[in-house]
């Protein structure tokens, strides 16, 4: 009917950096500690990871593995290896060796980059991974023997032929990137993730956030996880500088933003209160900070009064999975604002994971698929340009969680009559006790509005005559505001829990903890390691 | 390699309208006189037109025709006729019986809907375009005798079924709309554009202006071209009030942002200038005003500086044209800021067209298709997925305009080492006298600095002697600053002119008038008109 042409340039990863460096060349790009490049810096040095990618034997298509804290040279593998044609595989470094071998089998690395942290890893998954060729060297320390120097590698492609275009001419849904998954539950799944997807993602933040060129952002998170990198295509298409640590530590955070100026950063809300208490113990000016990010949790009401009591700034939370790379909903600072001063409905909202950003839709649906009503607790499904391709040889997990250009997130949720999403659990993660279904999150939620407890995991344990019974670990400060919250009384969380929620969700048994709760890369907590001691011997449905 | 599924939900023209119903049903959608209908309201009506295509005749794919001033309902079809799978012919009111007839038949519409204006031109091209089934009155007049009015259409398909819901199912390459170019040269040419080039432009106005949801939208410009929509989209996304004029009237536009607190406008340089005019007469409160956006021209210094002193807001310049959806640069209220404050590299970006907005490539191309360095003029090629399928039924045409997903503008332009792209001419308008190049722009950008001058407009007349010689006409105030304008010596214009321009660029002849140069719809002075006595007789090789 149309007879159209198939040309369609939706654009590829090489699009942001090629704009920033036409546009903003002169201007600082990404500030690595004491090394900082101009995005026309940048652009040569990611076209000189382009040439180098030849050198290194990886084909068109092929993979290149990362396993390194985040850097400059992370942040140019992003920027460079998809805009390249190759596929990036960024590994968690909290992986065992016997978990990374497993993943570049899977994906095949052909290359892998990895800083001076893990030179005997790099040795080792060699040995055992048959595909993996090169090893690549990023760090101010020596080049370990028999692997490449990255900046060397770099220097030479410059060199012959120097200062690479971009080569610009991926196709919009050509693989850019295999992102695995956790490991929250079972074998990891490589999640196939295209230009077209990243892009989306890109200009999704892009509206979401209302990114402007002279922002300055702080890059925390593990570039690893999307969420890590989800703001680097964003920032660098509007040519913001952009500061990288390569972890979080309270005190450097700090210290960054005070010196750098840093308008924008990505905390999630354990990081928030540890920066919140770094300053109580070492004061800094964070006056430049403009917005603070957050995800994977909602923050608690006390957390958002410190925050907003230490920082003249907008909060905003972010939800996402990194199967849509990773930006679903939105609660924007103006909900945050009004929310804050008690106003409904947003008072209501600061407890929900926001509303779906422009150009991604988000549905609860009953298990027979159809769409529920507001208030009705189902699935959320997710559509739009920023869902995965699918997952990486597997078509079983493939065909399970997309129908319909729609993705299953597994998430247990209701939304409001607004269009706002309340997280009631994972699927997975829900109790069934007595018959009655328990939404853990709504346990953990009640847990953490007492204020002596910092963060809470609620799980099912196995229960002679309930089937599974109600169990909580909560943790509280080694000093907290109502004196030494390591002996806060379980009766006394009991009690508060009681007090707002229906008894057969009130935890039949309570744990108290002062360390933190494991967590995934993402900081999402790894109930499965909280709850696999008390199933141990013993078989449950999804793990 | 990828082993990818094919589901690749871009999304369609129901996404934006979809998540407004769903996240600000009860608040105030679209204003059109003392008409105001809330999103819910406009869901569900929008809804009606989907059911009433059906009533219609229109098979899906089928094109229904607009004929129109702007109003509710004429938005309406730019919300619904795509969204529900059939495709949106918006035609130019100013156009004659005898070139509506020939994009009627040329695209085969089925259903034209027709204002009050507009009955008997309704009869007279059913009469003649086999193709014409249905004429739907819309308006406040009564309804012809063989038409259908358009409330009742509504009415009756809401009725039954009821609140249908939106179709949410279209490819986001299927073709929306077919939008014709303005007939400023030869034949016109129809303009496929798709759902994804549509929501592709939404999204990059998104970024480049930050629609908010507490924006108070005053669509002018008429909504036949693209430019008149190109808002529409995206302030729906975000749930923002939009207020529709039928047409631009300088009072009117005062009076509307007055009542209705408008904080974002369209107007093009000479509707500005006559809004400024209209205030001196009459004073209103345009205090709410935030941003004024205007395209089709680079504003003169002086009309800047008269609307910055008037209002404080923000002024924003986008380029672009229907083949792109249409936008494609953009020079921000930053630029304008700190141009206006005299600032370096600011100022002199005011005359540019602006940089490429995130999402859209732009280059610079010699005739070889190489990219020309800063500084060289040659073509401006468009990249993005907002560029066009192609045009209707000219295989031909869109082969010449499309290689390798570039869009070819015509446009002669140069890049700054920023990136700015600078309008040097229409290739078509640049005139060989002499054998030397000149550009009609820079000597049309000269006169205009002369403070008398309101618009000039400047080409080519044969010569016998240098085979073309510039002439130029000029639009001067009947009452201008320096006494009676129509009575500046054009001696005194020839002089500002030599003092700026090179001898062979300067007019050999210059024509004064006090009226506005003829326009096309999108504003854009119709050169061929004012050429055309000149020619008489003659042939130039392009016209």
């Amino acid at each position: 009917m149309s007879g159209g042409v198939k040309h369609r340039a939706g654009g590829d990863l090489s699009w942001p950096l090629e704009r920033a460096a036409r546009m903003y060349g002169g201007e600082e790009a990404l500030l690595d500690g004491e090394r900082r490049v101009t995005y026309s810096q940048l652009s040569r040095r990611v076209g000189g990871l382009g040439a180098a990618l030849e050198e290194l034997g990886v084909a068109p298509g092929g993979r290149v593995g990362v396993l390194a804290a985040n850097s400059l040279a992370h942040a140019e593998c992003w920027l460079g290896v998809p805009a390249y044609g190759r596929v990036l595989v960024d590994l968690n470094f909290r992986l065992t060796l016997e978990e990374l071998a497993f993943l570049i089998d899977d994906s095949t690395v052909a290359a892998l980059l990895l800083d001076d942290e893990r030179i005997e890893l790099g040795d080792a998954l060699r040995e055992r991974c048959p595909s993996l060729r090169a090893l690549v060297h990023v760090g101010a320390g020596a080049c370990p023997e028999g692997w490449l120097a990255y900046e060397e590698l770099l220097a030479r492609a410059r060199a012959s032929p120097p200062g690479l275009p971009l080569r610009g001419g991926c196709d919009e849904h050509e693989l850019a990137a295999i992102s695995y998954t956790g490991g929250t539950t079972g074998r990891p799944k490589g999640v196939m993730l295209s230009h077209g997807n990243l892009l989306a993602n890109a200009r999704h933040n892009l509206v979401a956030t209302g990114h402007r060129h002279d922002d300055r952002w702080l890059h925390i998170p593990p570039m690893f996880h999307v969420a890590g990198t989800s703001n680097l295509f964003a920032a660098t298409w509007v040519g913001s500088a952009q500061v990288i640590l390569p972890r979080f530590d309270a005190h450097a955070v700090a210290a960054a933003i005070e010196r750098e100026r840093i308008t924008h950063a990505v905390l999630v809300p354990t990081m928030l209160d540890m920066l919140l208490r770094a300053l109580d113990e070492r004061p800094a000016d964070l006056s430049s900070l403009r917005n603070v990010q957050y995800a994977a949790s909602p923050i608690s009401p006390e957390l958002q009064r410190r925050a907003l009591e230490r920082f003249d700034c907008e909060l905003a939370q972010f939800y996402g999975m990194t199967e849509t790379a990773p930006t679903v909903t939105h609660c924007t600072p103006e909900d945050h604002r009004r929310g804050a001063a008690g106003e409904e409905p947003y008072k209501t909202r600061l407890r929900s994971m926001g509303a779906p950003v422009p150009g991604v839709q988000a549905q609860i649906r009953a298990a027979d698929g159809a769409e529920l009503p507001a208030g009705e607790i189902g699935e959320v499904w997710v559509r739009g340009p920023n869902v995965m391709l699918g997952y990486w040889q597997r078509p079983d997990a493939t065909e399970a969680a997309l129908l319909d250009g729609w993705y299953r997130s597994g998430d247990a949720a209701y939304a409001d009559g607004d269009g706002y999403l309340y997280m009631v659990d994972r699927l997975k993660d829900m109790i069934i006790s007595g018959g009655e279904n328990v939404y853990s999150v709504e346990v953990e939620s009640a847990l953490v509005e007492h204020a002596a407890v910092l963060e809470a995991a609620v799980f099912g344990v196995p229960d002679a005559h309930w089937g599974e019974a109600v169990h909580a670990v909560a943790v509280v400060a080694a000093s907290s505001p109502e004196g030494d919250g390591g002996h806060v009384p379980v009766a006394e969380l009991i009690e508060h829990c009681r007090e707002r929620l229906a008894g057969f969700k009130v935890p039949r048994s309570l744990e108290l903890r002062t360390e933190a709760l494991p967590k995934s890369g993402a900081g999402k907590i790894l109930k499965r390691e909280l709850r696999a001691p008390h199933w141990a011997g013993r078989e449950r449905l999804v793990n």
